[in-house]
């Protein structure tokens, strides 16, 4: 997480305060129920809150005392009995640090899905608006980066459309596997704490009860909350990478928006570079690089050890900030993406209808050839037109093995592009319902 | 995928000749609605499965086809031409590889979900079964690989049940995921064939009809899928690397079933190694490893390029074929895990109660003493115990400062290991439901 | 690894038969050297040679035994044991398994580093030829994709060349590395071997001797060794991202040989694709995901654990068979290399000069204009060049604050493609020494 | 790259003021050369210097500018501009931005690696004097955690200083790697820029010329740089689990430096946790977790593309300062490490001299029997140990088959623990060379 690539909202879930404020929300709310239960006194639970309700914690104070008690929770604790005052020693009765760790990091974990699914829904917004404004855009599909058939702009897409929908899902279901409160003790028994303190923080913050902890929070679902923004960073690749191929000189069907004042090279003034979909490459592969070392993190020594601590320190912020940024900055290349309708028909264009030697074949087929004859026939034409030889109707119509299974009528009436889009709405209703 | 490490059934389902079982099977059934269409004849679509229906695919015949053509799909059509005969010629109208290929992925990655999903059954019904059986059984409680606090040795296979049935819900989302059927042609536009076939053939499969495709199935599909198996071994990971703890010549709490015959060094004769479950943790990294190339394989190039390809061939049959051995063998050793509840006893008892220091420290609180001077005085008797001085009741009944507030009895009762237990049975209850 | 991207000799290294035999060499030498030292009878060791230099092991026997004991030393030793007779039990006297089993690993992977160093040399001399056949061919340098300045398609390969000799030297890195030979017993003490026998075997096989093992050699050789391979992997990757590239149908300025009868397609006759570039980036995946795996082995625990035994059976020939395969296939493509030079001109030419733009901007510092308003100046007129508005040259001459720094002659002279090969020759000399 | 795993001379290299400077040195010190060759006037090379040589960069400034211009280089010249006056247009002729980022990635990432090596240095000079400290201190040697037969803790330091040598060597081959100086211009070709400029600013940042560049750096380099600090991290994960291991209350022969005033828990008062031991394991996780996103960074498009840029913003720091931070951290736990010498002892006596089960086994093979009958018999007898049944070597000489080949003195002799140390001074020697 650097400056350059982060969002405030997002970088604010990490700050310092934030974390030290849930804390005290998780200590206050435990140490109410636990007044409730007879364990603490009322008046104590509600002086906390009286004392600490609008305090801002003092971030020097707490790692001053935390350099010499090598513990960030019990320093915490101690800034918080300063500010509290005897009623203090009631906090974290039965309590034990993870309780309060692994619940505020599902809360921010929490929040930080939230905003990720806010941010997907205006990538969506964004393919939506582009999808069907060229629904029926032609331009040239491509497998392998050579010219298959035709396809739409608004077709393209959709495909992103739906796959960015599949990536809300996901994010709403990894949201759901770290959403859980654990406040269990110091090694999930509850011997000195009630479950039910579990429930009601649960409930307060926002979240889910834990089955079963063992002092931590099993990290599977740390695991699995990563390797879901793996996924969504290799979605945000994909179409990156589907930009920077539009816009290469030879190509140029789209262009990132290049704004007045945009210098595109030091050396070079000509230039105009795809630099957001290249930066969004670089940034899918850091989203990417938090996986591993989730999964690594699974295998706590027997009820827990503390090595998956450093590595969530970092990559919580890391992944969720770059990935926030990422589906910020891709949502706007979408938004303003230049688009060059009359590019994308020029290139279509540029084979002379080759891409339509599948119809030629199945007519071929029909016709009565078998399938290796009629590959045989449409290909050694096609060949000719790669060579720049000429023109693929025209030595369709003078092959005479070509003409006589098909009259030059029926091979004419092959080069008609409409019959590839026919099914373009349907494909449409099934992406954005109904109505586009 | 080696054999040492497989199963037959997973393995069959990546056999070749499966292979071209299913993709007979998808051509097949597209032809017959083909027919229905009036695309293709009746008759054509008839012959096809009277001849072909019961063939044995001659896998040398289609390889050597292949290293002319340099293409499987059409090497396996020539063939099937050569099975069906001169009616072969209307199979895969208006279809392109991928159509096969991907939809043959999708069945054979579903079944190997479904052989996954059992293999988790097993592993839970092993786990529930040894957790009921130990569900009382007092074992030391470990953070940090230090001793914490009591927990049972039921408690700990409840954590590892409830992590295990997360992982069975993870993979029939996963299976979700990646059971879907695209019969969209050379770009999925439909242009040559009519999405009722698409339809039809989903339906025979067992298949959801991909909503848009661009010749091939969208890759984040089977990146999720992935990326799901990667976090199974890490919890495969974790119970193994309890074992192995668990049967440290200084722990010995636990240890894998020794058979026989069985011999544990070549060198030493003395030897009982946890050798299941070290191998159960280098399979895990094995099947982690196939977690980043799927990530990788997202980002397609334009409507696609075949880049996965080389990489599903591997991680494809390695990774379901490589966790599919591991949840059978992690079965296996959980249901004949031999357990020593007696050397769990000694364990516990090593500290001299030192696992009670928290119910000391809270019982201080709760006598008036602050936080910060309780943990000071527990702390100060629990070193001596770790220096090996003595015994941690009596330091506590002979420090002033601690019996001027809290009586010889009642530290005396502080020192119950039923206190620890009271929950389990609460805990119990929301892993494995009431009657346990 | 599996048969479609494998080479035989590559594939023999890892065969049985292959372990097999290395294992007894080590074995029998490791007797001879004892015998030397009074340990065991010359005869004996005689014996172990007579009887078994040239016997083929029954793999299937050996598998029994295996069943029986669980450990696959003990299974070969026993079998050997069929084969010497009585004076078998001299051999494996003070050794430990892992003495045969990665002094065994070592020569394996030694073996395998000669193949792929053999293969990057074949890459390399494929580089060259090319290289020097096209020193001159001028073609557009591009960065981001978009068209930057004149280079030659010879410095493309030039660069390749340079990349592939620092992988070269990499590779010889890494055999070093992995090739130490370790006889030092199970934990390492040579208590019951002496180190003379290490010191004699790895004499024999080839090798260092490891200075300090622990029943294992350390695994971050191993680690060195894979996460090596992951760069040769990535190096093969770009080179054929630039292949893939290249044949873009835009773009076409060069494209992989395609064979008579070869298809592109099922559904498309008209298709050439650069599939064996696109299956290098696969492959390339494949490779390197042997590094995490890799560095997770590690780690083991105390003086050894098992752990890495599983991956290593895995990543060992797939990593290393893969490789080869890959880069067999990428010195093949760059040999059969179709390069267009025409269209090289042509994608050259298509923005009338713009890639002078660098020059003009420098031009016009020289004149006394400030870098801004330099670059000002040039980018105006370069921006309607890409808006198609005309040519670029005369934008330049007809902007008065240009013309009133620089001539038309002067501007004209700026345009002179030679100006940008004249350091051609001086990188040549860097790469390929002086006479090319 | 977070506060709280930071030391400050490594994040001082990757600050924007020290980026700026090398920018500055980089471009000043072409400029010289450039007048040098009469490119550019002289006096305005001097200017640069005394204009700049002292300067502060104003970093807001540099940030307004990129806002507009969005391009990082380009805000620089032009707040550099600011300072230097009218004769800054001489700067950065024929450069272009790459020139200067690349070299200056080159030179931070240099200075980083001496941090490194010196970082190395220091963990070897704890681990040197600890294990001479220790060079005969008997503990038990465990393979797969089990005891297997006696070591001495200064074999364990000495195989440990072993693979941080290795590492030393190839953290300074992972700085020759980078340690390349690239000003070739826009695409490498030197078409503006004479390469005597390039070999003059690299001997001036102290840096070896880039054979090929094409706009960058090729970063197969930069790739082998990151693998090489994830095999350091893995080294530092084995020496952690190492001490994780031997500080778990059942064994106990080792434990982390506890200071005054720290706490362990804030639950338990009685803990005291190897948390840095298991923080370096999790900070390896993250070292770690940059070399895939560098392996990926390779394959740039054609002579550049950007996507590297994000990444290495954020990997550059976060690997270099989190590994300079664990490698600190480790060689302050060596140096400090409590060492239990009694409690090695009684673990090592747990068993009864089971680990010298070989020795029997040798001696009876020794003695005519086959090995599978020497090893049958050891096994029975230790099976019994293991079961608590009593005293290995009075099983053994109980045992009628055994002691038919050897006498009761014979077997005593076999438990004289010397005989495992008689090759300790053999390995320092070679680890540590003569004279310890």
């Amino acid at each position: 997480m650097i400056p350059r690539y982060s969002r405030p909202q997002m970088v604010s879930i990490w700050a310092e305060q934030s974390r030290f404020r849930i804390w005290f929300e998780i200590e206050a709310h435990a140490t109410d129920k636990l007044a409730e239960l007879g364990v603490v006194p009322k008046e104590a639970a509600a002086k906390v809150w009286e004392k600490a309700r609008d305090a801002t914690f003092d971030v020097a104070r707490i790692d001053e005392i935390e350099r010499e008690v090598k513990h960030d929770v019990i320093a915490f604790l101690t800034h918080l009995g300063e500010i509290v005052g005897p009623e203090a020693r009631f906090l974290h009765q039965g309590m034990t640090s993870s309780d309060v760790l692994d619940t505020c990091l599902a809360v921010q974990l929490s929040r930080a899905a939230d905003l990720l699914i806010a941010d997907v829904d205006e990538v969506l917004a964004a393919l939506r608006k582009r999808a069907i404004e060229h629904k029926y855009t032609p331009t040239i599909g491509r497998s392998h980066g050579i010219h298959a058939e035709p396809v739409t702009f608004g077709l393209k897409l959709a495909q992103a459309y739906a796959e960015f929908s599949r990536n809300r899902e996901r994010l709403v279901a990894a949201r759901k596997e770290i959403a859980t409160c654990a406040i269990s003790g110091a090694v999930g028994t509850f011997a000195n704490i009630d479950p039910a303190v579990e429930a009601y923080v649960a409930e307060k913050m926002g979240l889910a009860v834990e089955p079963v902890s063992t002092q931590v929070i099993p990290r599977d679902r740390h695991a699995m909350f990563f390797a879901t923004l793996g996924v969504v960073a290799s979605s945000i690749e994909r179409l990156a990478t589907e930009i920077r191929h539009l816009q290469r000189t030879e190509v140029l069907e789209a262009e990132e928006f290049f704004s007045a004042g945009q210098k595109g090279s030091s050396a070079m003034p000509h230039k105009r570079n795809p630099v957001l979909t290249e930066n969004l490459t670089g940034l899918a592969r850091i989203v990417r690089s938090a996986v591993t070392p989730a999964l690594e993190n699974v295998a706590l020594w027997h009820e827990r050890d503390i090595s998956h601590s450093s590595v969530e320190r970092m990559i919580g912020p890391d992944a969720t900030v770059t990935l926030d940024f990422a589906l910020a900055r891709l949502a706007g290349v979408i938004d303003k993406l230049v688009i060059y309708p009359e590019n994308m028909r020029r290139n279509l264009d540029r084979l002379g209808g080759l891409h339509n030697s599948q119809r030629v074949l199945l007519a071929l087929t029909q016709a009565g050839a078998s399938r290796e004859d009629s590959y045989r026939l449409v290909q050694r034409n096609a060949m000719k037109v790669w060579r720049g030889e000429g023109d693929f109707l025209a030595f369709l119509k003078a092959d005479p093995e070509v003409s006589a299974k098909l009259s030059d009528a029926a091979l004419e009436a092959m080069f008609d592009e409409g019959y590839h889009f026919k099914h373009v709405d349907t494909i449409f209703g099934r992406v954005f319902g109904a109505a586009t």
